[in-house]
């Protein structure tokens, strides 16, 4: 096959690009200068090589610890529990929320075979623990954000009683995501509302 | 900035993609294992490496000649003039021209700086004039697929005057309503040029 002809079939991979518009990223790539395409290329490989979960909260990030863990401006007392990293950067655009954020990596499905020990639940546990102690820092919220389906609604519930020991205020985003829908899809009007009408479990 | 963002930042330099797209791709990308993503990564860096005109009618190719020129059961008597790559592209999906190619490489435009002397117009010449002689091989018909613009007009009429000493026929598109659209939706200048070229039924 041509060179063009493998460029097209890669550009495919992409979700949401069908035939139409992979030839036309091809030749947006041919367009570009040689330093410009170095450059898209080893952002490709640096990216995938570089990022991994970060050690406090499992976002994706390239150092050891995450921008938003180590921003000491951040509102340590509260922890926003999500699904993946998607739905963090989702919630990030909203620019509302201040606290800092778990990822979980998956959410509860014994029909995919998740369980509570497969996804990055028992630090969580663990971070709510350590802090429990100190009068200062301590976590003083977790919010839920995790999508209105079966599998969030499970979740939502163990955690809530995994958490119940540690007296810390467990909340859930309000139903103001549309039910049955992807929270990464979710636009931010929707994401804020549903922020601030976040309800106690 | 993160190697996330980087990335995300790359992919927004793709025609038509904006923030949210790039960002799923990003994640895609992320998503693939790593000899997918070196796959990737290298696949763009030949493309551009290896990708030139064709020494004979411009396409763009891996090979001194491309695949077209090279393919003896292509019609050689017929040689369907195109303003780039993609268009020559769109006209081998209607898989109905089975002639060879020339890729002019721009059309002519005082406007924009493009004369006949920057376009790839004089090799078409000796294309036609050095077949003139052999009796079989002969280019019979040179078709003009340019579009219906002032630039369009002006190169297909230039090239028409260009060829007329060599005997060949010349050709140009039929210019008149899409198939399947309304009628009421034509622009004027459409409905003129279809209304010129109609056809006895």
């Amino acid at each position: 096959m041509e060179s063009l002809a493998l460029l097209t079939e890669q550009f495919r991979r992409l979700p949401g690009v069908g035939r139409r518009s992979a030839t036309r990223m091809a030749f947006a790539i041919l367009d570009l200068s040689e330093e410009e395409v170095a450059l898209f290329a080893r952002t490709i490989l640096e990216a995938k090589a570089k990022i991994h979960p970060c050690a406090i909260c499992g976002n994706l990030t390239d150092r050891d610890v995450c921008s938003i863990c180590s921003d000491l401006e951040r509102d340590a007392s509260m922890i926003c529990v999500v699904e993946d990293a998607r739905t963090l950067l989702a919630m990030e655009k909203v620019r509302e929320y201040r606290g800092l954020y778990h990822v979980l990596g998956g959410l509860i499905s014994p029909m995919k075979g998740q369980t509570p020990e497969t996804i990055n639940l028992q630090s969580l546990v663990d971070r709510v623990a350590q802090n429990a102690g100190n009068s200062g820092s301590a976590v003083s919220e977790v919010i839920l954000a995790l999508g209105a389906t079966v599998e969030g609604d499970a979740t939502a519930m163990y955690i809530s009683r995994l958490l119940s020991p540690y007296g810390v205020r467990v909340s859930r985003l309000a139903y103001g995501i549309p039910v049955g829908s992807d929270l990464e899809y979710a636009d931010e009007v929707t994401l804020f509302r549903a922020l601030q009408g976040r309800t106690g479990l």
